[in-house]
């Protein structure tokens, strides 16, 4: 609408960004990497949706502390062209937020339509007419490079995604590397079955033992020496870090709270973009780091 | 969130209406009876969505001239707070747009997913924050009361819609009128059961002798001198003119383009928000008036 482009040549056309940050925790690295971004910082936008607990109260506190630094006595160049803070008043479902008790599968359907309505709130109360891209970026997504949106969106495609990996110390006590996130895949004719078989309200999870989907997982696609610009199509993504044309979401493409094919949140978004008429891609050899607690 | 309310009193508690038009044709009825309305003009933000036709360059020619009058010259009580005009980039899927043309059963899934996205696209830009309501008003309503926004929330529900009717002359010359809009409805057994026998991509549409869905419909349940503050539960609403709880948008609720349990556009949208815990309430003898071709 009213000529705004998203193409592969974002910094070239102008093209504005608008970063999307649902925030339970602030993390230093997250922040220190959103002021190395390469992108022209007059065009991006960062807006975060904070929980109204004590927990979102010291985290919005950190946060305040940063754009201050950084948009009022801060070089120029670091500053963002506006940085909005919205207020979540619905409690988050869960007391305890470790990454052990988040992941309980009992747990994830009720946390997850809480994380839609929370992505929903910020995306439809921020997203304007002349926004080119959204890129979805979690707090705890504590490396990532400064060409990442130009690397993104030099794809030119409406929805695409890194591969989200974690750092930690192996048994021997060396470094290693593991994927993090399992909500990038490919669908699969038993994960089809098993919904077919589902009641309307119950949704597939992926990477727990109890439900084999065999889902080819873009976690499990890395090629050690692959090229990073490397593309698999995706019917599931995830959203720890995810850059999208902002006309998919303008069309309706939001993160379903509830079951939408038996499946939720980013998702379900997916699936929604869809039906919408767009694609997803994912890049298996493009790596972010998520924290590790 | 941030504390915004959407209550029975909006005027006593200041709470800031979005009123939001799809926007082919103006009529001035439709704009005299905004200026008339007698909820506080401050608090009231109008925007638009017109299509990027020949007939939308004049449609927004028209509207502008308005808008200069009464932002510019007019009395101030009449000033809106802000007036935002969007334009829509793709084009209408029929060419022709006269009302017989419009209503073929056929041309009814492609005109009603592209005012789906016509919808979204106002929705997903214009919502902010602090809006507490969200009144859909299309702009070939011409009658309308000036307490229409105060007699709608005054019923404080999620999503309520009064019955849209259409004047007209009878046989024997007289002036009468009949109901316009159909897609505010209680569901049927019938309608639930057809839907199981469709393919996934098909619609369920109301109003054509073809598909007899016994549906209940709110057009035929006017009692002549019945009470207008009367509420009746819908499953499905139609949108000619329909106030919304801002949050029930901020959720996620919108207008799906594409089946959603068979259901698409404003009766989508009401099965939408259902399914995030919100309900439609219609108000039968509340009534406001379609033009007549
Ligand atoms: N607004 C909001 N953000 C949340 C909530 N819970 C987690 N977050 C943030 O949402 C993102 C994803 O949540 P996280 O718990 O890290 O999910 P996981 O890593 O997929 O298990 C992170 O940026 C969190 O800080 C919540 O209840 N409300
Ligand atoms: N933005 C936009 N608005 C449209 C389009 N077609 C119709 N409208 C407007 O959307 C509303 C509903 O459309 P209308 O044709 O009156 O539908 P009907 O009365 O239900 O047959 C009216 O306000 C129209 O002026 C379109 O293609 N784009
Ligand atoms: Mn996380
Ligand atoms: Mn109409």
């Amino acid at each position: 609408m009213n000529n705004v482009t998203s193409s592969s040549n974002p910094v070239g056309n102008r093209e504005t960004i608008l970063i999307l940050t649902p925030l339970a925790r602030f993390y230093q690295e997250y922040w220190d990497n959103l002021l190395k971004l390469s992108y022209p910082h007059e065009l991006i936008t960062l807006a975060f949706m904070i929980p109204k607990s004590r927990e979102g109260n010291s985290a919005t506190a950190q946060l305040q502390e940063q754009i201050t630094k950084t948009q009022k006595s801060g070089p120029e160049k670091n500053r963002f062209a506006s940085i909005i803070i919205e207020r979540q008043d619905f409690d988050p479902p869960l007391a305890s937020q470790n990454e052990g008790e988040r992941h309980k599968m009992e747990n994830q359907k009720a946390r997850r339509a809480a994380m839609s309505r929370a992505r929903n709130s910020l995306l439809f109360t921020t997203l304007g007419p002349s926004t080119s891209w959204v890129l979805w970026l979690d707090s705890d997504i504590v490396e990532t490079p400064p060409d990442l949106i130009q690397d993104l969106a030099a794809h030119d495609k409406a929805i695409i995604v890194p591969n989200c990996f974690q750092r930690y110390t192996d048994k021997y006590k060396q470094p290693a590397e593991r994927p993090y996130d399992f909500n990038s895949w490919q669908d699969s004719e038993t994960a089809q079955k098993l919904g077919e078989q589902m009641g309307p309200d119950d949704i597939l999870l992926e990477g727990y033992a109890d439900m084999a989907t065999y889902r080819t997982l873009m976690a499990y696609m890395v090629d050690e020496d692959g090229d990073p610009q490397q593309e698999v199509p995706l019917d599931g993504v995830g959203g720890t870090a995810l850059l999208v044309k902002a006309e998919v979401h303008r069309d309706g493409a939001m993160f379903p709270p509830f079951p939408f094919y038996h499946l939720i949140e980013t998702e379900g978004f997916a699936k929604m973009a869809k039906r919408l008429g767009w694609s997803a891609t994912g890049l298996p050899n493009y790596r972010v780091y998520h924290y590790n607690e």
